[in-house]
């Protein structure tokens, strides 16, 4: 379990209170939930700081009132963003790479699992967007996305080490951009050329771990 | 000279007309070479899209109809930013390694010359921040972006062929790819690591091409 997949006390303060009932709770959980999946989709678009609680609420089709009862803030609603953004990416890359035995044959299947989803949010890498717009910008929202890029890394290199790198922060490194330029790449028009360049990337990478 | 550095079309166009006279042009050339200073910085922190005349001509403490007699629109201001972006990197990183022979010591000067300017624009990557903007929003200002970048990876290319490499595409996307990587970590507060595993990435990708 990474750290970008636990609820964080954010989310559960934000979810309906258990006085009304657990058929409502999961009503608004699900509720909650489907707002996130587009809040996500139109961050990676339009970044966090074009999210806002009346442009959600006008995209849902939803009043400003109702999106309010699930995120008190537009802090709040993109720290949640963040979240569900890093849940996203874990039922996608984490989960699916979880059946390979961990160390090379896991990193192998992870970076074949991230290279096969670079259409995983509809604006492309909602990380690079987001990282890029809020690197400079202290605060909640920019330690919610360095914790679940940290998240990612820090997985990165623990199954380098249990490969056997000698350097399992170098190996985890070079591993994360090779796959961050392939993405990047992806959304400028060179997606298979660089594809080929990222996989042959990885494969050396493992081979030299495997050797 | 790389397309990035050398003006084009609407540069020249957006320059007042020479039947004003030499040195007014000279003078209005170097405050437009000012305000997209100015410019590229802006963007850096906050996007192309935040990049209204409106908004640059209030941080400058300039009139807006001064600002649009050198930037007729939102746009032409929004792709000369880019391609003053693109003079800053050819300043700071393609001329300082043109000293070196080209090949492999040029590869070395160049990445040596980008992980030391790593402060080049005021808010991080410029490039990672407009391409995340930008990358789904076709246009000229998309064109520009891509024209720079494609600029870029086509020189550490060259410079890779020139070197010998079997496969230069791939020399140039995994320089590029680390090169990239050590800039958003940087940004992230993770500068120190990341720009070790950089340079040893360099170093392992040059060694293969001197070895």
């Amino acid at each position: 379990m990474i750290a970008a997949m636990a609820p964080t006390a954010s989310e559960r303060a934000a979810a309906p209170p258990a006085a009304e009932g657990a058929g409502r709770r999961g009503k608004g959980e699900r509720t909650r939930a489907a707002i996130l999946e587009r809040a996500v989709d139109l961050a990676s678009v339009e970044g966090l700081e074009g999210l806002t609680i009346g442009r959600l609420a006008a995209d849902l089709r939803m009043s400003k009132s109702g999106l309010f009862a699930h995120f008190g803030s537009k802090q709040e609603l993109q720290v949640a963003t963040v979240q569900a953004a890093g849940r996203r990416f874990a039922r996608a890359v984490l989960e699916p790479a979880a059946a390979a035995p961990e160390g090379a044959p896991r990193l192998r299947a992870l970076a074949e699992a991230y290279l096969a989803r670079l259409d995983l949010y509809a604006g492309g890498c909602f990380w690079g967007a987001v990282a890029a717009e809020h690197d400079d910008r202290p605060g909640p929202v920019r330690d919610a996305i360095v914790a679940a890029i940290d998240s990612w890394l820090g997985e990165l290199e623990r199954q380098a080490r249990i490969a056997g790198a000698a350097d399992p922060g170098r190996v985890a490194f070079e591993l994360y951009a090779v796959m961050q330029a392939a993405n990047s790449r992806d959304r400028l028009g060179d997606g298979e050329r660089a594809l080929q360049h990222a996989r042959a990337a990885v494969e050396r990478l493992l081979a030299d771990l495997e050797g």
